[in-house]
C-alpha cells in the first residue's frame, strides 16, 4: 500500500537568498566511489562497458594520436595528426577514468599501462617542475606567454586531477609527486608577491584541481594558490591585456571580443549571470564552491547563487545540456534554447554534474541533486554510445538526421570526460555528515560509510530509473541514532514511505525526507516514488518550445526518434493533449529501456497549394518514444524532444 | 439583397497542364494606364504621393548621387558615393515613373527635367550606339567583357523601358531614338551569326524591354533579339565560362557557384523549378510570357507553367513576397518561408506583379490576377512608406524591431521600381479583347476602351479594398453586344451580382463571371464580394507557420504591430480559435485603413523556473491588426503576420 503524500513541485525553483555574512558550511562529504558498489541493471552494465570498451578504446586512440608519446621530446606528429596545445588534458582525463576503474576493479594490465603513461609524463618534467608536452617539446621558449588562449594551466589542472585519482586508487605516488613538483613550480610562478606573474588561465580547471590536491596532500599552499587564481580573475588592469601586448599583439583583437568568454571580464565575486564558454564556466564555479566550503568563504556565495539561477532557471536544456551556441561553445541570453542547433557540449553537462554535486555538499538541498540527476541521466549520458566507443560532442534536442556519433575528435575533450564521470559514478550517490546519511541517487548497490561514529553498510535495491520503488537496508554492528535523508526528486509528485513495513509520514525539507531514529542492523526503508509519464512545458520565453511539450518519466527525458517511428514526420508531429502515453520496459531494446507508446497526429501534406482557409487535415499515427540518452544508436535519424501539442 | 453563390476556393490551386502542341493566344490586351483614371480613396492618394513626393524625391537622390550627371565624362564620384555599374538602371526606372505620371498629370517642370536627363543620357552615346555611363566613362576598354556580373544589358533594358514609356507619355522620340540606336548596336553585337557574341545578360531585363521596344516601334528585329537572348540562355558550353576564361578568370570560382543563380544553368525551356535571384527570375519569366504571346510559341509554356507552380504553390509568402534568402536575394527550397529573416525584396514582389499580369493576358485566368493582386496590395506596396520617401528593400513577415524603412540605398533598385509600378497602376486594372472587357482589379475610376468595334467608357464606384461592393456603369454611344468579365477573387467565398438592379446568377469560370448581353449606355452592374475577416493557414510543410494563422480580409493581409498593441509580446501572441476579429474603418489612421480588433492571449512569463508540469498561464489581451503594407510607418516596432493559434 502506498501512502501518497501529494506534493506538487515546480521542477525548478529559485535559490534561497544568501547574505554575504552567512557562514558557509560544508555539511556533507561524498561517500567515495571506492566505498560504493553499483550492481544495478542501469549503471552497472554502463560501467562495465566503460571499463571494458571505452577506457581501452580511448587509450588506443590517445596512443595512436601521440597523446601519450607526445611527452617524449623525439615524438613527431604523424600523418593527418595535429598536435594540440591541450593534448595533455585528454590523456590526463583518461588516467583519471582508468584510476577510478582500477579502484573498484583491479586490472594488472591497466595498472601497467598507467605506470607506462605516467613514466612518459614524468620524463617530460623540467628540473624546475614545469611539465607540458607542447611547451616543453614544441615551443620551449614560450611557456607562460599566453595564458589566455593556450590552456597551459588547464592541462596542469587535469594532470593534477589525474594524479590525485591515481594516488587514491592505487596508493602510488608516481604521478602525485610529479604533479606536486609542478604545482610547486606554478605556485612559485603565480601570485601577488613581487616578481610573480599575476596571471590565471583562460580555460579554468586548475582551480578545482588544486583543491583536490590540497585535500589529497594536506598542503595548504595548493588551496591558497587556487584561491589566488579565483581572487585574481577578472581584475583590472586585465592580465590578458598586458600579456597580449608583451607578445606584440593588440589585446582588442581578441577573437571572442570580451573576456566574459572566459568569465574574466570582472572579478568572479562581482559576477551575477553566467557568460561565455560553458565548460570553463562550470569548472570555475565548481572551484568556487569548493573554496567557499573549504575556506568558509561566504563572499563567494552571492555570485554562485545568482549564477546558479541564471543557469538553471534561464539557460539549461531539459536534458541538463547547457551552452546553446556553437560560436562560443557556450552561453547566450536568457531563454535562448534552440533545439536543433543546440550545442550543449557533453563536457558542459558533465561540468554541470560536477558543480551541482559540489553545491549539494554545502547544504543537502534537493535543487542541486535534481539538476545533477537531470544532467547525468540525459545530457551527459547522451554523449557516449551504448557500445562505449562513439561519442557526441554536441547534444541537440532535435535533428533532421544530420547528427551522428563520432569515433573520436581532433579536440577530444568529451570522450575521456564521460569516461571519468561514469567510472566515478559511485561518488555521486551518497553523502555523509557527522549525524546523517544522505541518499541523492537511487542506484542499486551498497555503500560503506561512517555516521555517528558507527560503520554502516547501506544497501539499495531498485529498478530505478525505470521504476520508483527503492528498498534500503541498513547493516551495522550495534544500534545507532542518526538521520537518513532520502531525496524526493523534483519530478516526483507523490510517494510512499515505510520503515520496517510501517507507513510513515514525513514532510520533505529542501527535497529530502529525513528519518531520524535509532537504527538497527536489518532495518529496512521502502520508498515508492510515483513515476507516471509526465508532460513538461517550458517557460513561455523559450521561443523554441512555445506550443510544445516534452515527455519525462522519472529522471528520464524522452525523445521521438525516426527509427522507431517510420514514415512519420517527426518535425511536425503533434501530440494531442488528451493522448495517453503508456510505458513498457523492453529488455532487448537499446540495452533495456522503458519506452512510451501512444497516439499522435501530424498534418497531412498531400494538399497542394500554399495557403488555405482551413487548417490542414490531421492524420493519426502511433508513436514510440525512447530515452533521449539512447538516441542515435541505430544510425542517423530524425529526432525531437519537444513536440507540438494541441 | 445579396444572392450568395457559395464558392469555396482553395486560395492557390495548381496550373492546368499545357501540352507543347497547344497554341498560345494573347487573347487580352491591357487597357493602357493613359486611358484609365483612378479616383478612389486607396490608390489615388498613393498615386498623388508618388507624383508629388516620391518622384521629385527620387530625382533629387539620383541627382545628388551622380546617377544623372554620371553620364557625362567629366563626372567624378563625390564623397561617400561609389559609382555602381548599374546606376543607369536607377535613373531609367525614374524616367519610366516620371513618364507614366506625366501621361496622366501634365507637369511642365517634370517634362523639362525629363528632357534634361535624357539629353544627359544621349550625350553619353558612342557613335556606334553603345551607351552605358559606367563603361563609357569609367572602364571604356572593358565593355561586353563580363555579361555575367556587370549588368550592362540589364541597364540597356531599363533605359529601353524608359524610352518606350517616355515616348508613349509625351510622343517625344528623344530617348526612343537613342535607345533604338543602342538596341541596333546590341543587335549587331549579339546573336548566333558568325562574328557575333553568343552572350546574354547575368541580370535579365533586356529581354522584356526589347518586346516593349518592338511593340512601340513595330521593328521585328527587337522581338527576334529578345527571342535570341531567351533561346541562348543556359546553353552549353556556357558563354559565361568562356567569357570568364577570356578575362583570365577561373569560371569555377563564380561566387554563386552555379549559374542557376541567374537562371542560366540550363536552357530556359528545360527549367521546371524557380531558382536563384528572385528579381532576375521574375524579369525573364515576364519576357518568356511576352514571347510566348507575341510569337505564339507554345514551347515556352511547359517551363512557364511549371515554374509558376513552383513559385506560387511552394515558394511565395502570403504577402506575395518571394525569395526568402538574403544570400542570393532569391529562392531556396520548397516551403522554405521563414518570417523574420524573409528577404522578400520589394523588387521581387513587383516582378511577380509584372509576370502575373503577363500570364493573365494569355487567357484571363483568375489565378494570375489573384497572385498579382496579392503582391500588389501587400508585398510590393509595403516597399514604400505612406509619405512616399522611405523604402523597404527587404519585407519580413515578422520583426523584433530591427527593421526600419530607409531613405535610400547604395543599391537603389527598389525605390524607383515601386514608383514606376504605382505610377502605372491604371494599366493593371482592365484588359480588353475583341469581344470582352475584363475587370481584374476593383479600383474606383474609369477607363476608355474599345470592344466589339464600339468605344465604351466603364466607370467603377467602390470602396475596395475595404469594402467588396463594386458598381460598374457603362457609357457608350449605341447599344453593343460584348462580354463583361468581372473577377471573383480567390479569397472571396460568396458574392452577389446584379445587372440594372436585378440579381443574376452566373457561375464563375477560371475566376471570372462573364456577362454577355447587349449593353446600353447607362447600364449598371453591381457586384458584392463578401469580405469577412478570414483566417489563413499555410501548407504543413511551411515549418515557420506550423500552428500559426494569418489574417486576411479581402485582398489585404494583416499584421500585428507593436505600436498598436503596447505591452503585448507580439512574438508569443496566441489567437484563440474562437476569437472573433471585428473590422472597422479608421479614417485618420495610416492614411485610412480598416483595422481588425479582438481578443487574444499570451503566456504569462511571470513564473520563475524553466520547466513546469503544467502549461503556462495565459493572459487575455485586446489586439488590433493593421494592413501589412502599412507597417513600420510609426517607427521601429515588433510585428508579426503569422500568429500562434490554439
Amino acid at each position: 500500500m502506498r501512502i501518497a503524500v501529494a506534493v506538487c513541485l515546480v521542477i525548478m525553483s529559485a535559490s534561497a537568498v544568501w547574505s554575504v555574512g552567512d557562514a558557509v558550511k560544508k555539511e556533507f562529504t561524498p561517500v567515495s566511489f571506492a566505498n560504493v558498489t553499483v550492481d544495478d541493471a542501469f549503471w552497472a552494465p554502463r560501467m562495465k562497458t566503460n571499463r571494458e570498451s571505452t577506457i581501452p578504446y580511448e587509450y588506443q586512440r590517445c596512443k595512436d594520436t601521440g597523446r601519450i608519446d607526445g611527452f617524449r621530446p623525439d615524438w613527431k606528429p604523424g600523418e593527418g595528426q595535429t598536435r594540440h596545445i591541450f593534448y595533455d588534458s585528454d590523456i590526463a582525463k583518461w588516467i583519471e577514468a582508468a584510476s577510478y576503474s582500477l579502484a573498484t576493479h583491479p586490472d594488472p594490465k591497466l595498472d601497467k599501462e598507467l605506470d607506462e603513461v605516467i613514466a612518459n609524463i614524468a620524463s617530460c618534467q623540467k628540473p624546475d617542475g614545469y611539465l607540458n608536452s607542447y611547451y616543453v617539446n614544441v615551443e620551449p621558449t614560450k611557456h607562460w606567454t599566453n595564458l589566455r588562449d593556450c590552456h597551459e594551466l588547464y592541462c596542469a589542472g587535469h594532470l593534477i586531477e589525474a594524479a590525485v585519482a591515481h594516488y587514491q586508487a592505487t596508493g602510488k605516488r608516481s604521478l602525485l609527486d610529479v604533479m606536486c613538483r609542478y604545482a610547486d613550480c606554478i605556485d612559485r610562478t603565480f601570485g601577488t608577491a613581487d616578481g610573480k606573474k599575476r596571471g590565471y588561465c583562460g580555460h579554468e580547471e586548475i582551480e578545482l584541481a588544486l583543491v583536490k590536491l590540497y585535500r589529497a596532500t594536506g598542503e595548504k599552499r595548493y588551496l591558497e594558490l587556487s584561491k589566488y587564481f579565483v581572487d585574481e580573475r577578472g581584475r583590472k588592469p586585465y592580465y590578458y591585456d598586458s600579456e597580449a601586448k608583451a607578445r606584440g599583439e593588440d589585446p582588442t583583437q581578441f577573437w571572442a571580443k570580451s573576456y566574459d568568454y572566459c568569465q574574466a571580464d570582472k572579478p568572479l565575486r562581482d559576477q551575477r549571470e553566467v557568460t561565455g564558454h560553458a565548460v570553463r564556466a562550470m569548472y570555475i564555479y565548481s572551484a568556487m564552491t569548493d573554496l567557499a566550503a573549504e575556506c568558509q568563504d561566504s563572499t563567494l556565495m552571492p555570485a554562485l547563487n545568482s549564477i546558479w539561477d541564471s543557469v538553471t532557471l534561464q539557460r539549461m536544456y531539459l536534458t541538463g545540456g547547457i551552452g546553446p551556441s556553437a560560436s562560443n561553445e557556450g552561453f547566450t541570453t536568457a531563454y535562448d534554447l534552440p533545439n536543433e542547433s543546440a550545442y550543449a557540449e557533453t563536457c558542459a553537462a558533465i561540468g554541470l554534474v560536477f558543480w551541482s554535486h559540489r553545491m549539494l555538499e554545502l547544504g543537502c538541498d534537493g535543487r542541486y541533486a535534481d539538476v545533477m540527476e537531470r544532467a547525468l541521466y540525459n545530457g551527459a549520458l547522451s554523449g557516449v554510445s551504448l557500445d562505449g566507443t562513439k561519442f557526441f560532442y554536441v547534444n541537440p534536442l532535435a535533428s533532421h538526421g544530420q547528427h551522428e556519433r563520432q569515433d573520436w575528435f581532433g579536440c577530444a575533450c568529451c570522450p575521456p570526460n564521460i569516461a571519468r564521470l561514469i567510472a566515478s559514478l559511485g561518488e555521486y550517490i551518497y553523502s555523509q555528515s557527522d549525524n546523517d546519511i544522505a541518499v541523492h541517487l537511487y542506484v542499486q548497490g551498497s555503500a560503506k560509510l561512517k555516521v555517528g561514529g558507527q560503520a554502516v553498510t547501506l544497501s539499495q535495491k531498485t529498478e530505478y530509473p525505470w521504476d520508483g520503488k527503492v528498498t534500503i537496508s541498513l547493516a551495522m554492528d550495534k544500534p545507532s541514532t542518526f538521520g537518513l535523508r532520502l531525496r524526493i526528486p523534483g519530478w516526483c509528485r507523490s510517494y510512499g514511505l515505510k520503515v520496517n513495513g510501517k507507513p510513515i509520514s514525513v514532510k520533505p525539507d529542501l527535497g529530502y525526507v529525513r528519518i531520524e531514529r535509532q537504527w538497527t542492523g536489518g532495518d529496512k526503508v521502502e520508498l515508492d516514488l510515483a513515476m507516471p509519464v509526465e508532460r513538461v512545458y517550458a517557460h513561455p520565453l523559450v521561443q523554441a518550445d512555445v506550443g510544445r511539450v516534452a515527455i519525462q518519466r522519472g529522471p528520464i527525458v524522452y525523445c521521438i526518434e525516426g527509427v522507431d517511428n517510420k514514415d512519420i514526420p517527426i518535425d511536425r508531429l503533434v501530440l494531442p493533449k488528451s493522448a495517453e502515453l503508456k510505458s513498457s520496459f523492453r529488455k532487448s531494446l537499446l540495452g533495456g529501456v522503458t519506452t512510451l507508446a501512444g497516439s499522435a497526429e501530424y498534418a497531412d501534406d498531400a494538399a497542394s497549394g500554399l495557403y488555405h482557409s482551413s487548417e490542414p487535415k490531421m492524420k493519426r499515427c502511433k508513436i514510440t518514444a525512447i530515452p533521449y540518452y539512447a538516441w542515435c544508436n541505430r544510425g542517423k535519424t530524425d529526432m525531437a524532444v519537444w513536440i507540438a501539442e494541441r
